[in-house]
C-alpha cells in the first residue's frame, strides 16, 4: 500500500453496496446516512498511552467494519478511493 | 452474531413494547421519548483504563437494559434491527 | 426492586409535596423549578476512579436528597415513577 | 442542622445587607450584582482527590465568606432560606 | 487585611493611572482596554496539585502587577475597592 | 532551513499537482479541498510528554505526508512558501 | 527590564517590516493577517508540569520568532511596545 496512515488512524476501502447485500448485512433506511460497510487496508503507526507505549489496534488488515457515515478523510491512491479514519470511530469488525 | 462491537459499544436488540407491558415495566408517557428497554446480544472489545487493561463490562449478554432514546447507531443484520451503543450510555440493568 | 442502575447512577422516587411541608422543609417560591425532594430506592454499579476501583456512595438507600429539577431520566416500574439520576447531580442528604 | 451538603457543595446563609454595612464591608454599585456576603453553615461530605482521599475544606463552619451572585442553589429549611454551593464558587474569607 | 481569598485567588488593589506614568509604564491606546496595574494585597489559600500539595505563588504582597481589564471580582472594603482574581490571569510582574 | 518549528509543529513543502499526478496518487474531486501532498522540510523541537520526556516524531525529513487542506500557517523564506502545522494533523506518510 | 512575565508567558518586541525583508523572510500577502517577526527580550517564570517542577522553555531571550497575528497582550513601557504572550504560540525560531 502507498499510504501508511499516523497515529490512530486506518485506511479503509468501501465495500460496495452489492457486496453488502450478498454479506446478509443491510443497512436500514434510516440508518442508510448513519452507517456503511468497509474493509480495513492498512494500520496506522499507532495511538501512544500515558507511558509512551503504542497501543495495539483491535482491528486488523482485512477485516470488514462498520462506519458511521460522517468522519474520516477520502483520498484516492493509484484510481482507487480509500477513507481515512480514526480507529476510535468505527462501530464494530463483521465475522 | 455477525457483528463484534468495538471498544466499549455493546449491540443492543430492542425489546418490543408488548413484552414491555408483559414484564411490568412502563415507561410514563412524559418519559416515552427518552428510555426504551433492549436486550444485550454482543460485548465490545472494551474499554481500556490508564494501565492499558481492559475495564470489564456491568451488563452481560442477555441482560434486559433501559435506554435513552437518543444514542447509538442502528444497523440490520439478517434482517433484524440491532443499536450499538457505549456501555455508559444504558440507564440501568431490568431484574 | 427490578431495576439495578449502572455506574454512578442512583434510582430515586420522588417524596410528595404534601409530605414535604409536613417534614418541614419548604422549597422558596424562587427555586420551586430548581429543587424538589426524594428518596433513595437503589444504588449504582458504582463509580471507577483511576485505578480500577469502585467509589463508594455518599448516600444510601432510604435517605431522603435534595435534587435539581432538571437532570435525571423519569422511569415508571409497576405503575410506579422513579428518576434515574447521577449521585453528583444530587444536592444534598436530608436528615 | 436538616441538610448535610453531598461533595464539595457547602450550605451557606445569606447576611442581610445591614449587618454587611455594619460589618464595614461594602459591595461597590458596580459590583452590587457580582457578590454578596453569607456565612457557612454545613460543609459537604468533601471532594474526593485521584487518590480517593477526601480533601479538606478551605472554609469552616461559622466562617464568613464573599460569594459571586450567580451560582448555588437557594433551599428554604423551616422557613429559613440557605444556599447549596461548590466551595470552588466561594471567593474569599472575611476576617 | 480583611479578606483572605480562597484557592488561587489574590486580591489586588488597582494602581492610579497618573501613578502609572510616573512609573514609566504607559499602557498603548490599543490596549488601554486590556491590561491594567494593580499591587497584590493578599494571597489566596493556594491551588493544590495533583498530590494535594499547595503550589506556591509566584507573585507576593506588595508586588506591581499588569491585569488583563476583563476578569476579577471588585469588591469595597472600608471604602477601598479592590479586585478579586486567579493568579494565571496575571500577565506579569513590574520591578 | 532557516525556520526550527517549536513544539510538536513541522514545517512543510507543498507538493505541485503536476508532480502529484506523476506520484500516482491524485485526490478525489469531492476531497479536493480536503487534503493535499506535501513534504516534510523540518521537524519542531517536539512535544513533551507528561514526564517531560520528548516523544518522537512519526515523521522524517524528507517524507512525502497527506495534509488536510485547513490547519496550519503559510510563511514563506527566501520567496519559497512553507507550512507550519502539527504533526499530529497530517493524515499519512506516502510510500 | 521592567516587567517579568508570569507563568508560560514570554515578552515579544516586534521586528519592523524593513528589517524582515532584510532578514530574507517575507510573509506571504495571504498570510499577512497570520504571522509576524518579533524577537524574545524576557521569559516568563515558567509552567509547572505535574511534578511541580518547571519546564524549560525552547526559547531563550534574544532569539527572533514567528508569531501568529492573533493573541498575546500588548504593553507600553518607558514608550516601546511588546507583546506579552503563552510560549506555546510561537510557531517557530528563525536562524
Amino acid at each position: 500500500m502507498k499510504i501508511k496512515p499516523l497515529g490512530e488512524r486506518v485506511l479503509l476501502k468501501r465495500i460496495e453496496e452489492d457486496e453488502q447485500i450478498r454479506g446478509g448485512i443491510i443497512i436500514p433506511d434510516s440508518a442508510k446516512e448513519k452507517s456503511q460497510e468497509a474493509e480495513v487496508v492498512a494500520l496506522g503507526t499507532g495511538k501512544k498511552d500515558d507511558n509512551g507505549d503504542v497501543v495495539a489496534f483491535n482491528v486488523a488488515v482485512g477485516d470488514k467494519v462498520l462506519l458511521p457515515q460522517y468522519g474520516g478523510t477520502p483520498v484516492k491512491v493509484d484510481g482507487v478511493e480509500y477513507i481515512l479514519i480514526d480507529e476510535d470511530s468505527i462501530l464494530g469488525v463483521i465475522a
